[in-house]
């Protein structure tokens, strides 16, 4: 209405006008010695009017696309992910009058599905979001059981699950378009309610038929609801199989290794020698038929990397990147999560898996051996076994100097172990045979589809605990006992300790097989 | 290594290979009456390599815009709370050749700081986020307390709270960029940890010095945390005060109103003769000096907007359309949040907040009258007064026809009260001096700011609870009482009853207030 606003579009009067000069053709310009702007332009005018709208277009053409680019943006990455965030905001937010409607802020990021809310009367109340606290589901790993059975490792928010208990649902989706096929889909908390902002999840997905077994590839899709009437269901491929890659043969044995271990999250500032230390230990006392998978939540400082690079190119030891977990919030670098990808991980690896931490050693006492303990029931499908705390100060005084003495290894030197209690619970770790257990916990399987468990005593199989041990790098020692005492128990820090240099004595056999295996190592405190 | 991955970078060579292609110079295929394209072809390698350098610069640029346009998408719409997401995921997450970082998809949606997380070692595991739980903050509204204080009402993501305690801080920014002042934040938490996905928070934004008071204008910025190192807060304007806004007179009596009513959430298929009586009954209890405000949470379908409507357009009843906030699901159709909402939108309305339900009706006895209770002791600020149960099935046999006795009004013919049991402690509603509190409940303020709290007997001021009757959209009475018993005890489902036709003895008063001031209504049952 103001005289101002009657300005036509901008664009197209500066269209008008370019055309009107380039029209004006001055042949003037036109010289072989002029500079090639001036050459451009009477090109561009002599060429009628057509070559000027061929110009426009291209102009036009531009500043469409330019304006498809922002309403779609990075679609060029993965549509499926990427596209709906500022996608569905233009769709859905845009009034009448190109004004942001005031479910605007609401549906921000958010695929609300909104037919049942009315804001046609009243004074409406605005609730605006603002950030984003949790997603829904964070994805780590999906695993095939066999030819019909999946295993799915993930987070979801935690508040989601509790209050909402969404359902879960899985499909095996062929491929070419060939359609789909419903699985059953159970789910498992194994994290003992301790999650706190996400809580892990374990999806068991099984088909009433083979899928896949074609080797004509396909892929796995989880659908993961938020449990309320607004929001549509998340799908999530988690796991893709091309053409050819289905092995019907991974699932029974001979599995590459006898042994598989599963490590927690490690993070801190870990002492590289204590690493090496567990390292040539286990190495030695698992012997070449194991595997170490390790975690590295932030633990693996370059000079770690130093002791762990030999047993890499072994092909002894897999480090797997964990750090970007630590942006979601469960429980203690989510160990629980960890824990869960390794057992599926591990399903047809091994035999057995074992669940320990790096500063517990396992032992067997010289009656038998690791593979007679393991192999002494057959219906025995996973082992607890109990552990023998050692103080982390108590050291002999023996002869070797001072240096000397720092330059001995932790089980090595910490030969004191604290004299139970009775009525008390101690930590036990586990190893178990991972194609049998649906979901890993920290201290043992709560979810074991088949086999008995056992809980030996520690004359079959227990583990030396060397507790705040890994993250001290300094001399461990500061509580010596005159050798003519060792052998008398010790109070020490309110509890009493007995000598138990099992370990001890085999120091120069691992050091002796770490030389022989992977040569010399720097000693990095 | 292999010889596929030596191939250089495809743009580059392109470039190089465009190059060589139109430094040819073909001369032959210049002429006038050649195409468009030709002579444009021509011109281009007519004019030296510097021509052709040209070209490729508006080539490229284009490029870069329209990389910069996939950037920066949707800037246009409102910068600040729009630019990020798609803005951050194209900054972070494109490596060295273009593809996807490993971090791409955690921030998603994300502003995360991943600066102390280093991928670069060990087999890299990728956690990817989908779907959106919860967002951080939900902004409800925001209230100026007096010149240097300021209540400000939202849903925060429950976990985050729980388990990170984010600082929360605020900020009153002066108009034109003249700078900010910090404030003092404390926060209320008045959910009773009922919060499910959210929990209500109360911020309480103090300043040293009064804020706003030139009538300059200026904006209260709230800054809400995540608590962890990976996320930075979010900047939230919660309240804007245009230039000659402030109301150095708002604070201090007298305020428009007497008492001002705030309405829990109201939801299910409410009842619209129901909703009638009740606002009849308290319209006329109230006086004219009272208004109310009503939360619509999806209970207040057309045929209840026919009973409020008189109402609304007499000034007495506001509606506030909250249905929004059912998308947030913290507890009950959120009604922590919008008691409190309400208390600060009252603060300066009235002497008096009442907060009870709409199936709870007032009454003070005829040997005083409610000024006079409420006006009792100067001292007291808050009032909880105890309430009258209603059985919603026993009435009295009476002579009227059938569809007569249908057409009673609920406190006119449910007129037996449950006998109370001893040892049990019955809800309570309260009436509060809005601005000496720092935050509301539904039962009653557990935060007040100053004065005294009063738990007086029923005599003196008390609410008869109608319970069950206003999403029953059906007769109410099932139970008949022989008039000539009805003052004797009556058992009914295991409860003792007494009658109590107290209100129901101001029935006719009621109807004759309503017609005379809204005039006829529709019965709706």
């Amino acid at each position: 209405m103001k005289p101002g606003m009657e300005k036509p579009d901008t664009v197209i009067r500066v269209g008008k006008e370019t055309e009107r000069v380039s029209s004006m053709k001055e042949p003037k310009y036109w010289s072989k010695e002029m500079g090639c702007q001036a050459a451009i332009k009477f090109q561009m005018s002599a060429c009628e009017q057509v070559r000027v709208n061929v110009i426009y277009s291209l102009v036009v053409a531009c500043g469409v696309v330019l304006i498809l680019a922002q309403l779609f943006p990075l679609r060029a990455f993965d549509a499926t992910k990427w596209s709906w965030p500022c996608n569905e905001i233009a769709k859905l937010t845009v009034g009448k009058n190109g004004e942001l409607g005031p479910l605007s802020e609401a549906i921000l990021h958010e695929k609300v599905n909104t037919s049942d809310i009315d804001l046609s009367r009243g004074e409406l109340r605005v609730f605006k979001p603002h950030g984003l606290a949790m997603h829904l589901w964070i994805e780590m790993g999906a695993y095939r059981g066999g030819p019909r059975e999946f295993s799915i490792v993930g987070l979801v928010a935690k508040p989601i699950e509790t209050f909402h208990e969404p359902p879960y649902l899985c499909e095996w989706v062929l491929n070419d378009g060939k359609g789909a096929i419903k699985g059953n889909s159970s789910k498992i908390l194994p994290d003992w309610n301790y999650g706190k902002l996400y809580t892990v999840v374990v999806i068991t997905c099984t088909f009433e038929q083979d899928v896949g077994v074609d080797r004509e590839g396909g892929e796995l899709v989880l659908h993961v609801s938020y449990g309320d009437k607004y929001r549509q269901p998340e799908r999530i491929t988690v796991l893709t199989e091309k053409q050819g890659e289905y092995n019907a043969t991974m699932f029974s044995p001979p599995y590459p290794y006898d042994y598989v271990y599963c490590g927690s999250s490690v993070y801190g500032d870990v002492s590289p020698q204590r690493m090496r230390e567990w390292l040539a230990y286990h190495a030695y006392f698992l012997g070449e038929r194991s595997h170490f998978i390790l975690h590295d939540s932030g633990g693996f400082h370059p000079d770690v990397w130093k002791v762990l690079e030999p047993w890499i190119k072994k092909g002894r030891v897999s480090v797997h990147n964990i750090q970007q977990q630590e942006i979601y919030d469960a429980y203690y670098h989510n160990q629980f999560l960890v824990v869960n990808d390794c057992l599926f991980r591990s399903r047809f690896m091994a035999n057995w898996t074992f669940f320990f931490d790096i500063d517990e050693y396992l032992h067997v006492p010289p009656t038998t051996t690791l593979e007679e303990v393991l192999s002494e029931d057959p219906n025995v499908t996973q082992i607890t076994f109990e552990q023998v705390p050692i103080s982390n100060e108590l050291c002999v005084a023996d002869n070797t100097t001072a240096d000397g003495h720092a330059r001995k290894w932790t089980f090595e030197k910490l030969v004191y172990k604290r004299v139970l209690k009775r009525g008390i619970r101690y930590d036990r770790k586990y190893v178990v045979q991972a194609r049998h257990a649906w979901a890993a916990g920290v201290h043992m399987s709560m979810n074991m589809k088949k086999g008995k468990n056992w809980y030996p005593k520690g004359d079959k199989l227990r583990y030396y605990h060397y507790h705040d041990t890994i993250n001290r790098r300094q001399e461990l020692c500061n509580t010596f006992v005159a050798p003519a005492n060792k052998t008398q128990v010790q109070s020490h820090r309110r509890h009493y300790h007995r000598l138990d240099d099992t370990l001890s004595k085999t120091t120069d056999l691992v050091k002796a097989y770490e030389l022989q295996t992977i040569g010399t190592l720097p000693f990095i405190l």
